[in-house]
C-alpha cells in the first residue's frame, strides 16, 4: 500500500518540456510525478511566450529563472547548475519527441517521454542506442499500464491462471473526430497532419495503448506478421482516422487491435480481452477498478481492485482500499513512482528488477505503426516483422 | 401486439424433419411454430429409428401413420395425401440440408431451413434458383433478426438517425469448444468434422450469425472484398475453431467479425455495434430487449424492447410489452409468423411486401464462408466478391 | 431439459376465464398452457360480448358454442358434457377473483388465478379452506417464480451456500404512473380504483411479486411483524401509488420491499438481494437468465443460466441450453408444466412433491397488503401478524 | 477545468491531526491538499509515538520540531509562531473529533473533520456556534461529495429537470464486517466500541454519506420525521452493524436509507436514486464518472463526467477530460480546492458563495444518527425532528 511516504533520501529534481498552461496532459504528468515527494518540479520550459511560461511557472513556485522558453535552453542551462535537473518529462507535440528526447539523453537526464516516442523505426532505435550507452531511465508514457489490474492481468498471465494465450481482442476507438473537429480545434488538427502526428494518426494516438497493455501483460508474444486496413472516414483527412489491425505472434496466438476516432457515440471505447486455452480476463479503462476473468465451466467473476485475493503484486500498487474509485491519476502516479526507484537504482548503480514502459516498448510501437502503414498502403497485404 | 390469435383461415399443414428426441433445436423450431396457431403439426421424420419416432410423434399428437424415418419417404407419402403437408422445417445435421431442401422445393413445399443452407456456392446457387422457379417460400433459420431491437434497428439505419453507416464490429464468440469436447460429445463431434459440417466450423456455425444481422440491418451494404485469418487452437481439428475476418463494402464501410468457439469463459459472445456517421447501435444477444443507442455529443442511452418511443415496425413485434423480457422463443415465433404471411401471400399470388431471411441469405452466408476460407488459405490475402 | 413433448396420456381440458382480445395477459397464459402439449384450450369466458367473443374463440380452434360470455355458464355449462373442462385460468379484473375462484373450486375444477388472488384475508382463508376440502390444484399467477435462476436461488438457500439469511433488499418499482395516465387508460384507471383494484394498488399489484419471491426462496422465513409508509404522489389517488415497507421475521432477518408505479424513468424496477452470513444473491427481471452469486472475500461472480454449474433442480427448468436467452413466457410455461403435474397427481390421488405457488401464496399476499395498510394508516406503525 | 495552478498568492499554513503512518485516510488527506500547491504541509500530530512521528514527518519534508504527539502541543506551539499554521484536518478516531475541532476552532484555526464531527446533537450544536462566533471555516469531510457527478445531480435537481422531488433510495451497504473482524483488526474494533465509536455504528460511519449527498443533491428538503429498525447480526455486537431508516420530508418527499456492514458479499454498495415527478438520477459510488439520467417515457441514458452536456458547475470540477476515469481522489482534491478557497474569503472577510459540506453537514448527520437510534431504541418508532 502507498501511503505517499517519499523513499528517497532526496527528491530528484525535475522539470517539464512542455505541459504548460491550456495543456490538459501536463496536470497529471506534475501531479503524478509531485504526489509521493519523490520529485521537485524545479525548472520548465513550459511555454513559448516567456511572459506566460514564467507566470504559469510561478503558479507552480518554480524559480522564475528555471522558466525556460525552450528545451534547448532549459537543458544548456541546468547543466550549468550544481542543482541541475536529473530528469525532464517531454510532453510537447508529437514531431518534437525525438529531437527533445534525444538531446536530453545525450544531456545525461534520465526522460519521461510522451509517446509516440517519434515517427520512424530508425528514430525509435537511435533512442534505444542512446538510452543503452547512457545507462540514463527512458520512460515511455503509457499511462494506463500504472493501473493496479494491469499488473494483476500480467501475474494472472505469468502464473498460466488462463492457461498460454490464445487470442486477443483489443481496441481504442473514441468518437471524438466523427466529424471535422480540426477544423476548429488546433489540438485536433496537429493530430490529424502527417508533419506533427507522423504517418499515423490513430493508430499512433490510440492503438498503441492497447498495443502496449498486450506486451506489457504477456511479454513472451513476439509479433511475426502484421496486416492492416486503415480508413480516412472524414473528409480531408490523409492520415486514417480508423484501422484495423491482425497480428500473428510467434507463439501461434493472434490478436486484432481496432484504432479509431470515428466509432461515434462511444466515449472512451478502451478495451482489451485476452483468452487463454482454460479462461479469459477483460478490461475497460473507463472502469479501471474491475478486471474480467472468466474460466470457462464456472460462472464467470470480476475481480475488484484493493480486494483481499489479489496478487501481491498489484496489491502493492494500492493507494486507497477495496470499493474506493482509483482512477488515471492513481495509475501515473504508480508510473512516477516506478520512475523515481529506477532513477534511484540507475544512480546507484544497480539493476533495475521491475518492468515499466521503457524505451524498448517506444521502439515497438514505433514499428507497429510502421508495419501496419505499410500493410494498408500495400491492399492490406501481410507484412513480417 | 401479436397475442396468439390465428390469422389464417386454416392453419398451414407442417412437418418438421430432423428435430427429433434429444435434439435442442427441435423444441424451438416447434414451440415457434406452433404458437400462434398459424401452423399445424401433421407429420415428420423426426428420427431414423421408427419406434422412436413415433413414440415421440405420439407425444405431439401427431398420426403415427405420419411419422417417417426420412425425409424422402415423408415427402412421397405426403404428396399423395390431399391434406398432405404444405411447409416442412429441416433441423438435421448441416451436410444434409441441401438435398432436403432441394427435394421438397421440388415437390412444391415451402421450406424453413436451418443453416447453413448448403455448403457450396453451387448448391446455394442451384436452391437460389429452384426457389425462383417455384414460387414457394424459403426461410433461413436466422433465428436472432426475430428480436423486436434488430428491427428497431434497421429501421434506425433506413432512417439515417445515426447517419452512413462507417464500421462495423461484430462477433460470435462463445467458448464452449476450447476443449477438445468433440471427444466426448457427437453433437460437437460432427461440427468439426469437414464431412458434416463442411468447409468451416466456426464461420459457418457462428460467423454467419452476425454476418446476416448486417445484412439485415443494413441491406444497402454489399461485400467488395473480405480477407480472414483462422486458426485451429485445439490440437486434432482440421477445421478453423477461430477467425477474423475483414471485410469492405461497396459503400466504403468496413466490417471486422470475430467468429470463435475458443472464447474461453465466454458464454455466448454474440455482439454487434454499428457506426455511423453521427452514432452507433450496439446489441448483444444475451440481453436482446435492449440496444444502444449512442449519438456523438450526447449521453449515451440504451433503448428498451416494448418502449413507446420505438419504430412502429418494432412495436409490432411485441408479445408482452416493456419491461418483462422477452427471449429467443418470441424471436423465432416472430420469424415463424412471418413464415406463415409469407405462405400465405405465396399461395395466394401475392406479393411478399416484408423482409425475412431468404434464400438469398442463404447464399450470402455459403459464400462469405467460401470466401473467407480462400483467403485464409491463400495466406490472409484479399479475395473479391 | 424440456423439449415440449406431452407427458399426460391425455391433455387436460382447459378454459379461460378473461384474458380475451385486448387482454395483455391473456396471451401469455395461453401460450404457456398450450406449449407443451399438455392442456387443451376447449371453452373461454373470454369476453363479455357475445360475438367478440365467439370470433376470439373462432381465432383460436375454440368451439363457438364453447365460447361463453360470462363464467358462470361456462362453469354450469361445462359441467354437463361429459368432456367439460378440468381446468380454468383467471385472468380477470382484479375484484372478480374471489368469486369467479370460489365458484370453479366449487364446481370441482382446477384453478389457476391470478393475482390478487382476492381483497381481504377473510375471503382468502375462505379459498384456502375451499381447496383443501375440494381437493383442488389452485396455483396462483406468480409468474416470475417459474425463472430457473429462482429455482437456483431457492436450492441456494436450502444448501446453506450463502448461509443463515439477514437481510433482504427488494422491489418493484416502475414509473409508469408517474402522471396521471388513468385518466387516459382503462387498464390504468381501474387499478388505482379501491372497488375493483382493492384496498392498494402498487403494493397488490407489484410488491406481493418480490414478496411472494421471498417466499419461494426462503420458505423458512415466517413474518413476524411488519411496518408501512405509502403515499400517493400524482394528485387525485386515493390509492397509493408508492409505498416503502420493512419485515421483521421470526429467524431474525429482515425486509425491505419498495413498491412503486411512480418510479419515473425505470423500466421494470423489480430487484431482489437476499444476503446471509456469507454471501448474497441478487437477480433483475429485466435480465432474468443471470444470477449474481457473491461470496465475502471472492470475487463476485454471476451465474449464466442454462450452465452446467447450476444445481440440477434448476437445470430441469432449461428449454433452450446456455447462452440464449430466455424469457418471461417460458418461466410462465415452466409453472403451467408444473401445473399440468400438480392436476395429474391430484386426479390419481398422489401427493404434490414439489413446491409451487399454492392458495397460501395468494393468502399471504392479501394478508401482508392488508397489514402493510393497517401500518400505513396507523401513522407507520409496526403491525404484528 | 483544474490544472493545478495555485490561485493563491501564498499556499495556506497546514497541518495534520492523526493521518499518520498506518492510517489509511491519512494519504488522501494529503494528496487532496497538496495537490494544486493552494496547501503547505508545515506541522502534524501524526503519532503519539514521538519518534515514529518526526521520522513520518521526515518522509513528507515536514520540520522534525514541528511534528507533534498531540494535538494539544500541535496548536499551542504553533499559535506562539509567527509563521504557524492556519488550518488543521483533524483525521483520528471519531470519539477525538469534538474535543480537537474545538480546540481547534477557539484557537483560530480553520478546520478539515472527518465524519462525524461529533456523538451527540449537544456537541455539535456546540461546534456549530464556535463556527459562527469564530468566523473560521469548518469542513466535513464528506469526500463523494467532491464528485462532480454529483455537482451535476445538484445541478439538474436546481433546474427542475426530473421536476419535483418525491422518493429517494440510497445505500451504504458493504459486507466487510459480516464476520466478527473486530477479534482481529484494530481498526475494526473501536468502530463497534461505543465508547469510540459513539451511539451508532453503520448509520454514523456509512449512512451519514448517503444522508449529506441527499442534502448536497436537495438542499431543499429537510426531514420532518424519521423512523428506523437497527439490528446486530454479529454475536458480542452491541452496535447496529445493519439499519434501515426511512425518512419524511418537509415537502412530502420520502427517502429510505439501508446503512449495512453485513452486506456480504457486496464491495462497496454505496448508491442512491433520487426520484423526481418526471425523471430520475442515479449514482454508483464505484463508478463515480457516470450518472444515469432517465426520463420517463424516453431511453434511459447515462452521463459521462467531462462531456461537454454537463452543466458548466459540474464541468468547472473536470481534471482531466472525458473518458478518462478520476477517482476519489480527484474527489477529495475538489474538496480541498473548496477549502483553500473557503479559507481565503474568509481571511479576506469576503462572503462564501459556494456550497460545500460545512458545519451544518456535521450537526445532520449527528442528529440523525441520533433520531435513527431513538427510534430504533423505540421499537422501530417515527421520531419528530
Amino acid at each position: 500500500m502507498i501511503n505517499g511516504e517519499k523513499f528517497l533520501e532526496k527528491p530528484i529534481r525535475w522539470a517539464m518540456i512542455g505541459g504548460g498552461r491550456g495543456s490538459q496532459i501536463g496536470y497529471i504528468h506534475r501531479s503524478a510525478a509531485l504526489r509521493d515527494s519523490n520529485f521537485e518540479l524545479v525548472a520548465g520550459a513550459f511555454d513559448i511566450d516567456p511572459e506566460r511560461g514564467k507566470d504559469f511557472g510561478k503558479k507552480l513556485y518554480v524559480d522564475p529563472d528555471r522558466c525556460y522558453t525552450d528545451y534547448k535552453s532549459l537543458i544548456e542551462n541546468e547543466a550549468k547548475r550544481s542543482d541541475g535537473v536529473q530528469a525532464v518529462s517531454i510532453a510537447t507535440p508529437n514531431f518534437t519527441h525525438f529531437e527533445i528526447a534525444k538531446a536530453a539523453l545525450e544531456a545525461g537526464l534520465h526522460v519521461y517521454c510522451e509517446k509516440p516516442m517519434c515517427f520512424s523505426t530508425d528514430q525509435a532505435e537511435e533512442l534505444a542506442q542512446l538510452v543503452k550507452k547512457s545507462g540514463k531511465v527512458m520512460f515511455i508514457s503509457y499511462g494506463y499500464c500504472g493501473h493496479q489490474m494491469i499488473e494483476q492481468a500480467r501475474q494472472i498471465i505469468a502464473r498460466g491462471d488462463i492457461g498460454k494465450v490464445r487470442i486477443i481482442n483489443a481496441q481504442f476507438a473514441h468518437g471524438g473526430n466523427s466529424a471535422a473537429v480540426e477544423k476548429k480545434s488546433g489540438a485536433a488538427a496537429w493530430r490529424v497532419d502527417p508533419k506533427k502526428s507522423g504517418p499515423s494518426f490513430v493508430m499512433g494516438d490510440l492503438g498503441t495503448h492497447p498495443l502496449y497493455l498486450i506486451e506489457a501483460i504477456c511479454p513472451e508474444l513476439k509479433i511475426k506478421r502484421v496486416m492492416c486496413s486503415k480508413q480516412s472516414f472524414v473528409e480531408g483527412r490523409t492520415l486514417e482516422d480508423n484501422a484495423m489491425s491482425i497480428m500473428e505472434y510467434n507463439t501461434g496466438a493472434i490478436a486484432y487491435i481496432w484504432s479509431s476516432s470515428v466509432n461515434a457515440g462511444a466515449d472512451f471505447g478502451f478495451t482489451f480481452r485476452i483468452v487463454g486455452e482454460k479462461g479469459s480476463i477483460a478490461w475497460d479503462a473507463e472502469h479501471p477498478n474491475q478486471l474480467a476473468y472468466q474460466i470457462q465451466g464456472q460462472a464467470p467473476s470480476v475481480l475488484q481492485r484493493g480486494a483481499g485475493y489479489l496478487y501481491d503484486e498489484a496489491r502493492a500498487d494500492d493507494r486507497i482500499g477495496g470499493g474506493h474509485p482509483e482512477g488515471l491519476f492513481e495509475a501515473w502516479s504508480n508510473l512516477y513512482t516506478k520512475f523515481a526507484k529506477a532513477i534511484d537504482k540507475s544512480e546507484k548503480g544497480e539493476k533495475i528488477d521491475f518492468w515499466y514502459p521503457d524505451v524498448n516498448a517506444g521502439v515497438e510501437g514505433v514499428k507497429w505503426v510502421e508495419k501496419c502503414v505499410e500493410s494498408a498502403d500495400n491492399n492490406g497485404a501481410w507484412i513480417n516483422y
